[in-house]
């Protein structure tokens, strides 16, 4: 754990093991507030409008957050019992579409009740609660392991660019693309990031900047159509991000904005790594044009938070949250087993 | 002119000639203000503050704009005029360094000076204001003329990408990159075009989209980060942009972002168009290297319209305005004299 960001939990349960308990991204780096998620419908909430993200705390918040949901299933029935775990599973699934390890997350819970129906549903329960720990303790081990193998491939002084955030904010401990980081911080590495902002969210303006500032790293922001400038400069040295799935044949989907990054990175001659837990691998996906891309809100990018508008009524507007980065452009995929 | 934009005025003289009239594009597109600038503070702030902007709008305004403080210059000797003239001169150029036709612009005013220092001071006044209207229409013929020669790279139904916003608000009547547009519009070309948000500033959003709507073009808004998923869904055809400063060997300086852009257009096989007028080529400048950019201030990118931080306190912020698109990503130069 870095201990800097030892009181920055993202996703956890309560006390009473009756509710979700998540740090509200929406309102970093303003206002750190944690939030109480006790129904399907405020988990689904959170996850849909980003209050919970960053592939991994997806499947985390997913599964905490249908353990809590099945807990409250007032039944001694199986068949009911599974027909409503079932039901909820879809509902939740829906959230958002393209980071694999909502599903996954929900899969393995599944599992986890198909392999002890013999047992009772009070018992079914806790073995829901132990899968659920068991996805959150898996991460924060894959997490570190990532990056150990992401830091051989680095060295000390080196500058880093890094788009969106795949950090401790979208993750349980230390992250996926930022644990090289905070691993090289640990062992005096003195990296020199710089943070995409990420429209139209700002996910690097506001988590990215925020957690790496809070641990200690020389971060610096900047626009997403400045990236060209600073690696034509020669400031960057590897590029570093995340996942939200990895198809079989190892092209990427990820935040919108990656496949122009690794694109510019080809250009100016930069290694290209995608960070990510074995988790994120979609097996059933064959390529990148298999992926379900998530299209969200126009309001997104014509109205900073909602609240003043920064285009024309009426305008269009295309807003995938996502793109895929063909396999080709990527240096090498970094997951927990190694490098890909 | 463009029927539509008629009513759009981006610089011009108010007519007691006393003060340069400026549309607020800061305020655009929620708030069609128009501001009187009397003094040499006034016009300096207002490009400095990207009141008004744009390569060529700047050009003319400061040659309004020194003709307007000239002319109040209360003197009959020439030696007290002329000093006194290249004082605000200086003054003036300080605005903003990158674009060239600021300084170019003010440079034509001495030359029509020194030319007819022989005159007297009012008279001398009188070719001020000539040199600065012959500035205006040279600038509106030329645009004219570069849209035509854009226009026979372009076919009908081409998607078209562009950055920034060299348009209508950017000079005085058919723009530069949109000068193609609009001709196209009023042939019939029906071109979809896809306008990059342009971040810190949002020139794009707010100025592309306003105006290429409000003239009837199809016109969908994407963020920064958007351009290469836009490209590799193969919607785009052609990229179009202007330019801040023309280097002798072909580099050109445009808008943070028009590089990064450049790079993905080799990428994807998409040819890059860089137009403008021939006042905008530096032949004192050898190439791109040489050409200073512009650094702005940090709260452009961290405080949206300066009012809600989207970025923690004291992050390290890198904001240039511009970058440099090396001449070997350029497909063409398009300039009112031909196709480079």
């Amino acid at each position: 754990m870095i201990k800097e960001l030892a009181g920055l939990k993202t996703v956890c349960l309560n006390e009473t093991k009756d509710a979700v308990v998540i740090l509200d991204q929406t309102l970093l780096p303003e206002k750190e507030i944690y939030v109480s998620l006790f129904t399907e419908q405020d988990i689904w909430d959170a996850i849909f409008k980003l209050k919970v993200r960053g592939a991994p705390a997806i499947g985390i918040a997913a599964a905490y957050g249908i353990y809590i949901c099945s807990s409250k299933i007032k039944t001694s029935s199986f068949e009911q019992f599974y027909n409503e775990f079932c039901r909820i599973k879809v509902f939740l699934s829906g959230a958002r579409p393209t980071a694999v390890n909502l599903v996954a997350a929900l899969d393995r819970m599944e599992r986890r009740i198909l392999l002890n129906k013999e047992k009772s549903v009070p018992q079914i329960k806790q073995e829901l609660l132990k899968e659920a720990l068991a996805i959150r303790e898996e991460d924060a081990t894959a997490c570190r392991q990532i990056g150990e193998n992401g830091l051989a491939l680095l060295r000390p002084g080196m500058g880093v660019l890094t788009h969106c955030n795949a950090g401790h904010l979208a993750v349980s401990e230390y992250g996926t693309a930022l644990a090289p980081v905070y691993l090289g911080q640990e062992r005096g590495f003195g990296f020199k990031v710089f943070a995409d902002e990420t429209r139209p969210l700002l996910q690097g303006a506001r988590l990215t900047t925020y957690e790496l500032q809070r641990a200690g790293v020389d971060v610096t922001l900047i626009c997403d159509n400045m990236v060209s400038s600073v690696m034509q400069k020669g400031w960057v040295q590897a590029v570093l991000v995340g996942c939200d799935r990895i198809a079989a044949n190892g092209d990427v989907a990820n935040k919108i904005g990656t496949s122009g990054v690794a694109v510019l990175a080809r250009y100016y001659g930069i290694p290209f790594y995608v960070l990510g837990p074995t988790s994120t691998i979609d097996m059933q996906c064959p390529d990148g044009k298999s992926i379900v891309i998530e299209e969200r809100h126009p309001e997104e990018v014509t109205d900073m938070w909602y609240n003043r508008r920064m285009a024309p009524e009426k305008v269009k507007v295309y807003n995938p949250a996502f793109d895929v980065t063909p396999r080709e452009l990527i240096t090498a995929i970094i997951t927990e087993k190694g490098v890909w």
